[in-house]
């Protein structure tokens, strides 16, 4: 056992690396040797932990499993061809991890808390990073309560935990997407916004209900007319009309994506003109036929981008032929580039971990 | 250990029941010797079990705490005089308890495992049901997914579970409430008709606000306009303006309450008006100011009616002064005559456990 100031490390006595296949990985399945935990009791995070990654114990009557309180963040580990390591923009994630979990009503965990916990297990986890274009390790942020009981009210004890899953370019095989028509996934004055793990389940049925039909994702529409696109719920969404990019803007129904908001900056940097504004179902389906409508592509921490081969609105498919200079190929690109350390990297955005 | 046909029973040794102080007992809070368990692996249901109510383990990448796919129902047992024990339209929570899982893409349960589980729990810990008015065992039935691994996708491994606490009169105090004018609980095309755990979290934070203000319920609006008075969160509401009942219809914001439902099946007996209807703030305030509006109430099975003693909307408060014959205070009576046995059951709601 090492203990580094409030850090207390515990190990796992044998790796078990030498089981993991790294060139079949099923995107989030498979964890790495160790896991950080933290939790809040009498109204204080206590002493931070390193420990060998394993179940844990709950009480049934845990309030997360009741009332779901609980927030997440999504955030990936790069390593460069000489073996250093690299996060992107980690200190927007222990923002936004703050920020959702203030909305639902739970404690807000300190920046040296998160920071020391991540690098730590990234360090101890390391050779579980890969190097080589498309290998990354996702690091899984998420923050839960735990306090035994079932009255209808904030938690008294919560646990922060980070664990970490190896992961391979994603492939998302063709994109076909749906815009929403009936099911919504949030409310105007709702926790759209947070990263809650509540907002998750509730797509489930209605993307099931998309995939029978033959699309592999929903962009949601605001709840109220269903006349303004938001996002596809795990990303965030851009549509390329002629040269100009839309994205609708972040408000209380729509995460402020930290791929989101970077693409904007490369995309002004570039000198191409961004929209940051409510994108209308209409306008895209008008801009569609006339031809004038080149990409939609969705935007997040797992896929970095993803292009959309195609989307259906009111039973109909409009197809999409992704232009040569595609902007998502290259944002792609230029986000890669600074995350792997292949290039200069202007906007402060990569963190080495060391 | 027991076994009935497919129910395996594993005992406690010593029952903690001595330790409990039931003229203390914080709502939801204890619980009794055993649980009900059973888990859905592989597309099936597997073998249930009634074990001793301990901790369970969970991996933490469980998908419950990082997708929210979880649900829940509230039921209470009582004891008349006699000794015997009595469950209030049992079926119906089984019912919906199915109807919240599609909802949110998880498995439904069979009615015999359900019905079975809870009374075979409900016979082993029929010492913790004390007779007397007010005194209950609250039933806590939920569902969650615990397949491992953080891909946003529908969980392959469930557990459901039936978890019982001690309940004595629930006395809620003056309750103040206030009209939502800016948070939300539900999206239309969302999942506020389902007992989904993300509902309840994501009020908490208002709630706490409300609070700060002096008020202890926030009587959600439609999140589109706020102008049309949903439900209070735990519990439905009801309107009495005159002599004639008011209540929203339930539809896909609003919980399908069972006290709800019964409550206007009574009034309708009783030859009072029931408009089942969408109910505007501003018809509310209006009939407030002309003294009009006798009675707000909110019904669930925790509390079955709370009387709230006033409304504030736009930082104006409006008192309401029960009359003699309060609604109210008639349904609780009559409710709680049935769930007591101490009346006859016209409607078939009471079901004896044995």
């Amino acid at each position: 056992m090492e203990t580094t100031s409030t850090l207390k490390i515990t190990k796992r006595d044998n790796s078990k690396i030498a089981d993991v296949d790294f060139n079949n990985l099923a995107f989030g399945s498979v964890f790495t040797d160790h896991m950080f935990s933290v939790e809040y009791v009498n109204g204080q995070w206590q002493q931070p932990e390193i420990v060998p990654y394993g179940p844990i114990s709950m009480d049934p009557s845990a309030k997360v499993f009741h009332y779901g309180q609980a927030v997440f963040e999504g955030m990936k580990a790069f390593k460069d061809d000489q073996g250093d390591i690299f996060l992107f923009r980690p200190e927007d994630n222990w923002e936004r991890i703050n920020t959702s979990s203030a909305r639902l009503a739970m404690p807000e965990l300190p920046k040296e808390v998160f920071m020391e916990g991540l690098m730590e297990l990234l360090k101890l986890d390391e050779a579980w990073i890969k190097a080589g274009d498309g290998n990354s390790l996702y690091i899984r942020p998420f923050h839960i309560a735990t306090q035994p009981g079932v009255s209808a009210s904030p938690s008294d004890r919560y646990k922060f935990m980070i664990i970490l899953a190896p992961a391979q370019s994603y492939y998302s095989g063709e994109v076909s997407v749906v815009f929403a028509e009936k099911y919504s996934r949030a409310a105007s004055g709702g926790v759209g916004y947070a990263k809650a793990a509540g907002n998750y389940a509730a797509q489930f049925y209605p993307t099931n209900l998309a995939k029978e039909e033959g699309y592999q994702q929903v962009i949601w529409t605001d709840a109220n007319t269903h006349e303004y696109l938001e996002e596809a719920g795990t990303m965030n969404v851009f549509f390329r009309v002629g040269d100009k990019l839309l994205t609708a803007p972040t408000n209380d129904t729509i995460l402020n994506g930290i791929t989101r908001k970077s693409i904007i900056q490369l995309a002004e940097a570039a000198g191409i003109t961004v929209e940051v504004r409510p994108v209308a179902v209409k306008e895209i389906v008008e801009a569609a036929q006339a031809g004038e409508l080149k990409e939609i592509f969705g935007v997040g921490t797992a896929a970095v981008v993803v292009p959309f081969k195609s989307f259906a609105y009111k039973g109909e498919d409009h197809k999409l032929n992704a232009p040569e200079n595609s902007y998502g190929v290259q944002f792609k690109k230029d986000l890669n580039d600074i995350q792997y350390n292949r290039t200069e990297d202007k906007y402060g955005w990569r963190v080495a971990v060391k």
